[in-house]
């Protein structure tokens, strides 16, 4: 579908498909991304183009997501979740330029379907956060997480209670 | 009152009760929520339904401020606060649908007077910061913060200088 | 230059020194700052008065620069890096009144040419970062970052890898 499920003010809508049912706060900037089918979007969020969110997530507000990101189905976004998807970026090239597209390499982060991203975490690039898995809040994630893993603080690590044959994948 | 003392534009502004002498910048999404006299909230910043925030405070850019969240007078609310009310969030119930307010217990977060929250703090559900108390910007508050102590960290910790007494009701 | 090289919706920007070809994204509240020549800002982003932005600069979503804050030539931004200028803010002074410019102390920051701050990351204030310094994703930065040095966490620490020699100014 070419548009939301709803009408609000303040909206910067480009090149985006939507399934059906999608609800999208005002004061968002989405361009060429995914949105699958029953997902709410908050205000103040920004997706860029190559992004997939899938069904029935949350994405609270003021959180971004980048190029490069993939969202399984039925993931809450906390709000101010910010991903990452360049390792080490800078702002110009070697000649001084602004970079482009060819100046870095994208990382691609993968969110598995029933994961929490808690509220003002940031997930780095080429992280994979496994299926249910739960980040909490204020987390800085630089390593995979196994799935139904819940990890916190900066940097994240595993929390008590994770079964120990699922630190191997973390 | 019904409306802020000032104008300005990109303003949603739906239900909320106004002391005397607010002033609301732009880029704002302030929805059932209280917001006492002489109080200034800045942009892109999202207020909830029952949310309150006593008199005199000043709520910087960015901050969101969920419902269950009561902020009492003289408050300093730094730029990137984000409040959390549900200590294990998820997109959806064992259904499959979206969560609704029936599929998640609301925690309820009280800042007393005077208190400041450094920017990028994030404070977790369930929580009391005291009066006067200082949050250290980029802090994680997972647990209760005296009266008048000063806490950094993630997970926010008490900074030395703070008297022993104080530490019992951290 | 009077305006942005673009145009763009949902822009708030009074009193702004721009070079040449500066792209400004939507959603933005500029007010009387310098941004240098070529440089981006993106959506969701605030810059006030008497901070100073260089020339090719990227400036991403959801990040606030302050009064205070000086950045150099090509310097990345990442998406909501938070500026503090002062050190221990309150909402109020001693009459209870809400603090104007004369009740504290503006800290100031310099960000030096070539830098990157992560995203996420907090720059308390009265703090320098050094030419080409490379701030990770969600740090705390409480003291100064040498030239060309790595920092990350909360505080943040230098990662290992940097000249010995540099330890002495951080």
């Amino acid at each position: 579908m070419d548009a939301p499920a709803n009408e609000a003010p303040y909206r910067l809508i480009h090149d985006v498909s939507f399934g059906q049912g999608v609800v999208v706060a005002a004061f968002v900037n989405l361009y060429g991304c995914e949105i699958g089918a029953g997902t709410r979007i908050g205000p103040f969020v920004e997706i860029q183009k190559g992004a997939r969110v899938g069904t029935r997530c949350k994405v609270q507000s003021h959180t971004f997501i980048c190029e490069g990101v993939t969202i399984g189905d039925e993931v809450f976004l906390g709000h101010g979740v910010l991903f990452v998807n360049d390792k080490r970026p800078r702002a110009t090239n070697a000649a001084g330029e602004l970079q482009g597209d060819a100046d870095w390499e994208l990382l691609d982060t993968c969110v598995e379907s029933g994961a929490t991203i808690g509220s003002g975490a940031v997930i780095l690039g080429g992280i994979r956060l496994g299926t249910g898995a739960m980040i909490g809040a204020g987390a800085l994630v630089a390593k995979d997480v196994p799935p139904h893993a819940t990890v916190a603080g900066n940097p994240a690590r595993l929390l008590h209670g994770v079964p120990r044959h699922d630190l191997g994948s973390a």
